[in-house]
């Protein structure tokens, strides 16, 4: 399976209009890929809170899902399309990952869990997401991730528990915090026994450089391919059959005697 | 606090009397520490599995328990002794950790959770341990695990849980998964705003050679410290107002919304 991550770079002089058509470009120049990645909130920057509100779309028919499933379609590929600003039938606005099929169907949503900021920022500004999603795909079940997330190593163990083989996590991480990145994208791997496919946004905005380093990690942990700190497209070849081999040889995941609550018990 | 981890070299010709007394003498050069530490099945080596029965000890009045008590008393020092085999009063034989008081006092004990081997030596040979174990030091609290426990990241949530600021690890980690021993320990640390201090073995004995390279983590993640291969004892200072600066300062530990079952349930 041949995965691209689209490290896209967030400009703060650029429209939201032109970045959603620039990552269709992108997109579609991926045909020969059979997942394509792009990053968190990458329509507006991770980091531009007042453009959240303003800038936030419905899932299921907004202008990025139209761009989304359009490039999808065309470049014939399976894309995670990394996350918006949704606004939720229920009023609240949520950081929300989109899925589409090659056929550009809307196959899944995430609604991010763990919400970065402590007392500001996204986590006053958005809604929390409850439950954990998987998406399989034809040769690997995905398990979905955003940015903060990558933190809470409980939330991976109820994906994997999912049947999750290959974690993608979109993110926009600030650059003073990239050993932290890159560290803990390697330890979800090898704990997990998955790939891990980090994707982040390059440049700066809102006052706060990108941390960028895109990375692809196996499920022993060894790094496939890592982006510098600009717009990058970042395009490696996965075995999907890696991770029932590394499960098998060394079934550290069979060995769990502590368990964890469902979210929200 | 100063804390020192005896990195011990666990040589196939010493005799398991002569460990013991070696290991005690060590402890008593280290009078200027606060907390020494040992590393898992140091009378024995870890891969040893044939010398488990043998040389399995009660943890409550053994001659390891002997030797260890009067070091620490000697010393004056906290000391987690590592871990040894124990033979417990139900018949069954656990990889359990030994922590001693400056006075000599057997404060508490951790048998491992996770046993290594899968289908064979510690996995069949030990039986598990049920229990997460904090120890209440003067400036610190303890969590206590045991090497392969270190893949484990829900043990971890539990022990943070339960208190923990100080996560003390004895190890026998094999030298041919270095990689994922210092990127785990690391990772330990920075999802839970913990120091890490994690003890292993040097040398090599049953024909497995020793990953050494015991490490000290800081809880943002900087390594404070980290040995070569062979025996070798590490001292460090360390910061015990730092864990609740650095979780106060990014309060990520407040921000978990999955939670975990406690052991057994």
């Amino acid at each position: 399976m041949r995965a691209s991550l689209i490290q896209f770079g967030v400009d703060p002089q650029e429209s939201v209009d032109s970045r959603r058509q620039r990552a269709a470009s992108l997109v579609r120049e991926q045909s020969g890929a059979d997942l394509v990645v792009l990053p968190e909130l990458w329509t507006v920057g991770a980091f531009a809170y007042e453009s959240f509100a303003a800038e936030a779309e419905r899932a299921a028919d907004g202008p990025t899902h139209e761009a989304m499933s359009k490039a999808a379609r065309d470049a014939g590929v399976w894309l995670h399309a990394g996350s918006i600003p949704e606004r939720g039938a229920d009023g609240g606005l949520y950081n929300t990952s989109l899925v589409f099929s090659p056929e550009g169907e809307l196959t899944a949503t995430y609604r991010k869990i763990h919400r970065f900021g402590f007392d500001q920022g996204e986590a006053v500004l958005m809604s929390a997401g409850t439950e954990l999603v998987t998406v399989a795909l034809p040769g690997t079940t995905l398990g979905l991730a955003t940015c903060y997330d990558l933190r809470f190593p409980e939330l991976f163990r109820g994906l994997v528990d999912a049947g999750a083989q290959t974690l993608v996590i979109p993110a926009g991480w600030p650059a003073r915090r990239l050993a932290h990145w890159t560290l803990l994208a390697r330890a979800r791997a090898v704990e997990n026994q998955a790939y891990v496919l980090a994707c982040g946004t390059g440049g700066s905005h809102a006052g706060v450089p990108q941390a960028g380093h895109s990375i692809v990690v196996d499920p022993w942990g060894e790094v496939l391919a890592e982006a510098g700190e600009d717009e990058e497209v970042l395009t490696v070849e996965l075995d999907e059959a890696k991770v029932a081999e590394v499960r098998e040889q060394f079934p550290a995941l069979k060995d769990r005697r502590l368990g964890m609550r469902t979210p929200g018990a």
